[in-house]
């Protein structure tokens, strides 16, 4: 039994699309990277916006987001400076100390205010940020913001990224045409040791920042929140939007209908750079999407879901061809959700293997239908109205031999 | 880079010695697996014993284990009937009527009374159990069983293990002798489907029903909770302690200092029993123990313990020999358990390799000091005095090979 890698679908970007009104970007090699690829981005917005931010909930946090969490406390704020290679966690007060000389450095040379800019970092744990290659960087990079320079600064975003990962959504909020432009990096919780998803929205939509904060929390929870590769969570993880209102109107606040368009877009528009995180999962020959239905609250169809692609089983089953629908039940079982299992359905990708708790026969069925790329395990557990999807991928032998090189 | 695998330590029994005195027990083959090995046996108390439960808490339940729940009610029973090779779960009202012909056919050969006998199934999910099969193979047994047949019925309770799992251990519990025999099966849950830990513990200490069930629970969290291959939580596992008195004396009662000791024997004869489930783990090339202490409380140890072991980039560095403490202390973080980044300490197999939440530039070091079968990580989090110990495998190449190929 082998089965080819399917080949990541690397998208095709003109980069010249990616623009946002009113935000510039850039990314360089500044040195922290020993092969010399770009590990140095700034996003930066013309006018000030606002800002909001959704970060790791692991105990063990990155000196970014440590220092992040207080930024946010201000109302407005410029961008963000970014570093890959170098994660800045389990480094101690000098950590805290190198990420504040980090955003420093950055406000300096971009004529900003002392708190304007946030910070993320990506890249080894345990190892001080070296400061002084990033002072250089910043330099050199004040110089080169582009409106269309997002596609350089996805690119000093990466670790072991096999691609860029971006996005661009129109659409029509509050009687003004506006623009989502997202960038994000993540493979997994990655080689050599690492660490992190990382995803910035510019947009151009006029929103406060209680309304920003309240759409992106949601956005997060069916994009960011609802994949999974390997289970782990990072020390660095950070989201942020940044709005700063260029497309006029009226302010969006959390009473406005245009907020609940304004959230779609927002969502739609991290689920597409979600599942392209996924596509370059470790390892993965296959796009796994686990959809429940029929669960007792969606809170209850999210944790089944997950329950189904956090299995080590089932995502070797998938990787096999393995129509093996007892491990997938099992899976939620394990879950703790509410359920009957006499009344449960299941199907794979539209083969209908178990009905009401039972085998159909319909495995041989199963198995030619799971001959794809993308496998859509579909679940109905019939206790009532919550609903879900969830985005993994399958667990290779590639995922081993990635995960179990010594890190020289 | 290549691992070699470390040689399964393959006990050698001497099965004459494993026995405990007023049990019987016997294995043979009914024909349940295709390939004709043993696949059915018995487990005897010749007096009426006390039994002791305890089940997969998955809301996925084979139907022996719904049926055991039901005859745990009764205050005495004779012992277990246990077939491999077919879990009978996801098998509907008809699983829960064939496993109730499966412990009436056993009880009918036996000459025992309706509701002496408990029974425990392992094998694939989903399909019917051949019960015509059964009842021939009961009759078999029945007339076969012998003190020293504890080794033949370790061996039908298998379905991908490497090898017999079994355990005496001997005390002095209230002023007597004691025995405590345990077998088990489990490695990892299973090719193919499969399903399960099953456990059975035969002793002849007088022992009450309460306090039997209260010392098995104990036992149980610090053996069979504390231990974990893939993650996966079986349809069907099962534990059964039986205590037949036959040893004499008082009988132990919850308020009895006896019962301390006596837990603490059937810990280490289920700490022994749950060693060598994961030592025989799908794929497993070493052996890793994860100690935690320092934590706020036991169960906060346990937690913190329990993530770095279901951390698959714990795993994988740990099957390439890298001493790669940042993933260790991230599935620290991610469990969030109550910890200070910056005061932990952490070792591997002895080498200290963070200090106070700082690397000590041992990393060297403690690549030769992992260049073992087993690897010890210990996690000092200076936050309290609760400590735990939890035990798992590494993740191989192997592990995928066994669990994504199909099941023909």
């Amino acid at each position: 039994m082998t089965i080819k890698n399917f080949k990541k679908e690397i998208p095709k970007y003109k980069w010249a699309d990616f623009t946002c009104p009113g935000f510039v970007a850039h990314g360089l090699s500044c040195g922290i990277k020993k092969s010399g690829m770009p590990d140095l981005a700034v996003i930066l917005s013309e006018k000030p916006a606002k800002v909001a931010g959704v970060f790791t909930t692991n105990r063990v946090k990155a000196a970014s987001v440590l220092n992040d969490k207080k930024r946010l406390r201000r109302k407005l704020h410029s961008g963000v400076v970014v570093n890959s290679g170098n994660a800045n966690a389990c480094t101690g007060e000098q950590g805290i100390a190198d990420d504040a000389a980090f955003a420093a450095f950055a406000e300096e040379a971009l004529n900003l205010k002392k708190g304007d800019l946030f910070t993320a970092s990506t890249g080894v744990i345990g190892v001080p940020l070296p400061i002084k290659k990033i002072e250089k960087g910043v330099k050199e990079l004040a110089g080169a913001l582009t409106p269309a320079g997002f596609g350089r600064a996805a690119k000093a975003m990466m670790t072991t990224d096999a691609f860029q990962k971006a996005v661009v959504v129109e659409g029509r909020v509050g009687g003004r045409d506006i623009t989502i432009l997202g960038v994000a990096k993540g493979a997994g919780m990655i080689r050599p040791d690492m660490a992190t998803m990382l995803a910035f929205f510019c947009t151009d939509a006029n929103i406060n920042k209680i309304a920003l904060q309240d759409a992106l929390r949601v956005a997060v929870v069916r994009s960011f929140n609802s994949i999974c590769v390997d289970n782990d969570m990072s020390t660095n993880d950070t989201v942020l939007a940044m709005a700063n209102g260029v497309a006029g109107g009226r302010e969006i606040a959390l009473d406005d209908s245009a907020l609940m368009v304004f959230t779609k877009l927002l969502t739609d528009a991290a689920i597409k750079l979600a599942k392209m995180i996924v596509r370059d999962g470790e390892g993965a020959t296959r796009l796994v999407e686990i959809t429940v239905s029929g669960a007792k609250s969606d809170i209850e169809a999210m944790r089944a879901a997950r329950g189904v692609a956090e299995s080590m089983l089932v995502k070797t089953a998938i990787f096999g061809g393995d129509p093996n629908w007892g491990r997938v039940i099992s899976a939620i079982g394990m879950s703790g959700v509410v359920m009957d299992p006499n009344l449960f359905d299941l199907s794979i990708n539209g083969v209908k293997v178990a009905s009401k708790g039972l085998d159909t026969g319909m495995e041989k069925d199963a198995a030619k239908a799971m001959n794809s790329p993308e496998v859509a395990l579909s679940i109905n557990l019939r206790a009532g109205e919550g609903a879900a999807t969830f985005w993994t991928t399958d667990l290779s032998y590639e995922y081993i031999k990635i995960n179990s090189e010594y890190r020289t």
